[in-house]
């Protein structure tokens, strides 16, 4: 089955997108609660969390790996390529590749984590595309603790989101990546403020279109992926505070399941 | 020498006033950075996590144990006391003990992190004291992530503490114990926000006395601790930014060591 991790509950929006794409496919999703966030963590320590939720994937059954978070796919992805023998899919790739296609101006500006930002691996991953782009970053720490409050629409949130965008909005991109999971939550209140004309990547959108592009080519992988409509959500703490986030970002009612601690 | 532990950095505002407490005490600290935050998580894997910070510090010499987190105090207190042989204080009773001897109207309000409030730990502890006292809590989630940001004078940082604190205002409470070690740091703000005649208790202060007076009434124990004016600071994530927050909230300079990961 497809196998989904994310630092903590953000990655169901990716979930969400890949239930549109592969309705029927078979999913287990693992949010590491637990230790959530990685966005303000090390390279290191978000390295070998990223491969200790991988070896916890493949072991339920995962035949595909998505990194439905910014900050582990910005640092782990070779790592995990290395160690493992199944596909590994990352969050950032489809976005640039997007981006790059539908920008006019290449004036591209990424928002995320501290951790994302900080790594500077969507300005690389743009530039080996389009050498004559210009990629303005800003980190938005505050962005996902206000999601996970669900403070969608208070004018706090209105008023950080507007002082976070403000620098991007100055350089006048054409084209903005939303650099992680929480924030497509906010998509509207994000265009809203950035204004109506730049056009907006939602980075769980478009690594859900990658993986099923990728599954329609490779029918073999396709044949062998269950397709029983059965998704299973593990969490490595579980609240209810956790659940109720979870219910808004996926849509939708939905179980979380304690691992072993 | 004194250990003392929180999730992250924030309980260096703890070392502070133990500091000027205990001039000259060798101390030991450890901040669970690899984890942090806790406030948002379950009872259960807190008190695991203190299990095993509790364990680092007394490998590296620790005589005493100091919970510089009001998450941890609230949940694990019994399980340390229980499986260490070391004095174990924590940060909730000594602030406790100061409400009920400043509060002229017994109305006690308390604000802290989510896994605090809803321990409900405060107001039981001071039920117990005064069991004609009225309290009221309110979790305020996005103080701790402002803090770390730096935002401390920011308009939103005092639109949000305004919004978190009304609910207390309009009770008349007279004294306002800040449960979370992060808040001493936008006490001015506070201050403001609930009205200047509302009396702030500021645990880290209160848990350092207590400690004060623990050492001035057991001899023994205050001749063994080492007073060589050292104190080493652990982290099990290091990053620069956790490196800024711990220069804020002590108040001076430092240097984090990443423990084994």
């Amino acid at each position: 089955m497809i196998g989904i991790f994310d630092s903590g509950v953000g990655g169901l929006t990716v979930v969400r997108a890949l239930m549109q794409q592969l309705p029927g496919h078979d999913m287990v999703y693992f949010g590491d609660t637990a230790r959530t966030p990685y966005g303000t963590k090390s390279r290191e320590t978000v390295i070998s969390y990223a491969v200790e939720n991988t070896e916890f994937l493949i072991d339920k059954g995962a035949g595909i790996i998505v990194m439905a978070c910014n900050s582990a796919s910005s640092v782990a992805t070779e790592t995990l390529r290395e160690k493992f023998d199944v596909p590994v899919f990352e969050v950032i790739t489809p976005a640039v590749e997007l981006s790059v296609k539908i920008s006019d101006t290449y004036r591209v500006g990424v928002i995320g984590t501290r951790a994302t930002i900080n790594s500077g691996i969507y300005e690389k991953k743009i530039l080996e595309k389009n050498p004559k782009a210009k990629v303005f970053s800003a980190p938005c720490p505050l962005l996902v603790p206000l999601v996970e409050e669900g403070w969608f629409e208070k004018p706090e949130t209105r008023m950080i989101v507007k002082k976070y965008l403000h620098p991007l909005k100055i350089k006048q991109i054409d084209t903005l990546i939303l650099g992680c999971t929480h924030y497509p939550i906010i998509k509207n209140l994000i265009m809203h403020k950035i204004g109506k004309k730049v056009k907006i990547i939602d980075s769980s959108i478009a690594i859900a279109n990658m993986v099923k592009d990728y599954l329609d080519e490779t029918p073999d992988m396709e044949k062998i992926l269950q397709k029983n409509g059965r998704t299973e959500f593990f969490v490595s703490d579980y609240t209810i505070q956790f659940e109720k986030t979870a219910k808004t970002l996926l849509g939708g009612n939905i179980k979380l399941q304690q691992t072993k601690r």
